[in-house]
């Protein structure tokens, strides 16, 4: 029908390809019938010449159906999906869910593993012992059909095409490309059936797009796409360039998450919950307004509502409970070693690249998919950007099973830069694109 | 010690790749230690973000050390290469080699087998029952230092590296790059050990280079990286719009080379010989100048000296020398067919690729590498650019062995065009580069 090699030659010189040519492209390559050599010269092709928004729409549905589509129509409500472009200290979904799901709106949640610098939610949850994150198709329409709420890692044949571009894409070079990353992000969101869509686009140091444009950017791709295909889809685009919160690990990130369905969470973690919790309200069409959908969140976690929902949310999923009264039980690290401030002033700096790759490498995250973490490990912050700090102060902890922590130490100090006056921060929540 | 996605998003990202980097590339990928999917991304960086004439001359110098490099220091004189970029009817080679090696000058050359609507002067040569195009390294090395001429097919481990690259570029769009193409001809050019080096880059329809601007940066490109590996390097620009000469297939161009030996040569053809002959005389240093070298030419077609070596070169290769002086004994199509003008006027195009393309089809060149041709078949042309032609004139004639001509008479119509006036017609030579 197709030959692949014409169809390179025709993205390289810089055409749009047809629905018939990608279509080729997508399923050849899913069924091993396009060589990876072919599918890698493609995908160079597509990062320097990029997709028109039609090729792009035509590209993220021949991913969706590639696989398994999940229909949730048989469950009442407007189901709402959330998703992170990935972040550090990032346990926002850990608090949004037990919310929305307490002002009633359905949540059907796939999530993924963190990797690199990133956590991920699926690893968080497994804080629980025994919480199980492979609910499969069956058994995750039936838990929101009967809780209105669920989540679960990726099944196992959704959006399979994207799981195939994904690994070549990985060695090849052709990972940082907004048509390429909103497409893959948007095929796995449709097949998983919701009805609309939240999406946290992050972008600083801690972030996949390094700019507040680049975000832009893809936020707009990919509320284009999720509109195109049928989904309301909003983005809200957040500031990653120092952690969300105070704590970056795994279980350290439940323990705070626990706090901040108890009404103490910090601020900056609460302004993009909440920010994320009224658009998920609203397109579930369960308030008239921000307001009103801002008093609702206020009112769950006031009356404890948000925070039974976790509760149930563990206990369905055949997690442990006791965790969530007693922050004791869950993982915790031999050691917690202070860093203390070496200059007085106000802090300039916490970079949020820096403290998850130190995270990381205490063990808390992956340097490759395959890799094993260590839950109780992570990185507790004392200290956050504008604050005062004199010398001697703590900065923040580390949770290690190390032994020596001396190297890392100094890693997490690099992460820190203090100056004689505050500093304009951006804005935590730079623009919501809908 | 490298990581080939590493060096994949370093060429992405449009910087210069070191010698290490290079090397790493060119070795790995020939021992099959990187996989054809990330060197095809690898390949596809390169089109779209070029390489300086450092790393060409590194990448260059890697193919050539892939595999064996002839050394033929131990043959007296200045041995000199020729290559030509491709050409329709171009016969040169059978012309040229004869009257240089008349001069004086020691040939060693590599020749190819043709491929699309373009020749090769490997397949031409079989046009002479018995010859060997299959001499070794040390038959070919012997040969040369006792004759002062040969004529071989690619040996099997010259520059293996080009030949693994050559065969991905052609499946994966990444054929048509000037620095691509230059490494790819110069490699295998410098492991054949020549001394030094003439090319002929050919522009328009039947050339790979479409436009003489691109003709001659890839003529600038090889000239380069010849001179920086230590090889003088001439280059000839000459125009492939129309075929060469007035024959087109195997045994009617080598016909039409004979006849040239003998003084007979067209005028198009005599030029770009003489002028390429000129240059490989000046290299070997056997000539004062120019004109000094163009008499010598001159004098070996008179004296009957080039023709003599021509039947010598199919001798000594074990040919039968018959067909040199009885035309008949060479390979003969059973159907001689008239192309007729329909129009009165003057030739305006003579369509080279078209033409390449009728002989192609005629069975007298290959669509992929592994066809079977038919030396008999090809094409004769009557008229060329700028001759006048009255309505039921002969254009040309086809040598078929098909009973049925009527489409491929039409497609060879259609190379075609006839005009009131004559036409302002491209030089045959537009540059030479050194």
């Amino acid at each position: 029908m197709y030959r692949m090699v014409d169809l390179i030659e025709k993205k390289k010189n810089n055409n749009a390809l047809t629905k018939e040519e990608i279509e080729f492209v997508v399923n050849g390559y899913t069924k091993g019938e396009i060589p990876d050599y072919q599918m890698s010269a493609m995908l160079m092709a597509v990062y320097f010449c990029g997709m028109d928004s039609n090729e792009l729409l035509i590209l993220t549905k021949a991913m969706r159906d590639s696989g398994d589509v999940l229909d949730l129509s048989g469950i009442d409500g407007v189901k709402v999906d959330k998703h992170s472009t990935g972040g550090v200290g990032d346990k926002t979904s850990l608090v949004l869910i037990p919310i929305v799901a307490a002002c009633g709106v359905p949540v059907a949640k796939m999530s993924g593993r963190g990797l690199g610098h990133t956590g991920g939610t699926i690893d968080k949850l497994e804080c629980f012992e025994g919480f199980d994150v492979n609910l499969d198709a069956h058994a995750f329409f039936e838990q929101v059909k009967r809780y209105k709420m669920a989540i679960t890692g990726q099944s196992g044949n959704l959006a399979p095409a994207d799981k195939l571009l994904y690994a070549l894409r990985d060695v090849t070079g052709t990972v940082n490309h907004i048509a390429l990353i909103a497409s893959s992000i948007m095929s796995k969101k449709l097949a998983a059936g919701c009805d609309a869509i939240v999406l946290d686009v992050t972008w600083g140091s801690g972030a996949f797009m390094k700019t507040k444009e680049q975000a832009e950017q893809l936020a707009k791709c990919m509320v284009e796409i999720g509109k195109a295909a049928g989904k309301e889809t909003v983005a809200v685009i957040s500031n990653m360039n120092e952690p969300l919160g105070y704590t970056v690990g795994n279980a350290v990130e439940v323990q705070e998450a626990i706090e901040a369905l108890k009404g103490n969470g910090p601020q900056d973690l609460m302004e993009i919950v909440f920010s994320l919790a009224i658009e998920m309200i609203l397109l579930a069409k369960l308030a008239t307004d921000r307001k009103d959908a801002r008093r609702q969140i206020d009112e769950a976690i006031k009356s404890g509502a948000a925070f039974e929902k976790l509760r149930q949310l563990v206990t369905i999923q055949k997690g442990s409970d006791t965790a969530i009264n007693n922050p004791d039980e869950l993982p915790q690290a031999k050691h917690r070693i202070p860093l203390y401030s070496k200059k007085t002033g106000y802090i300039s700096k916490c970079d949020a690249l820096q403290v998850g790759l130190v995270s990381m490498k205490l063990g808390g995250g992956r340097k490759s998919k395959t890799d094993c973490i260590d839950l109780a490990v992570g990185v507790t912050l004392c200290k956050k950007i504008n604050d005062y700090v004199k010398e001697g102060d703590v900065l923040a902890y580390i949770h290690s099973n190390y032994e020596k922590n001396e190297d890392i130490l100094c890693e997490l100090e690099s992460a820190y830069e203090v100056s004689d006056f505050p500093t304009n921060e951006e804005p935590l929540i730079y623009k919501i694109i809908s």
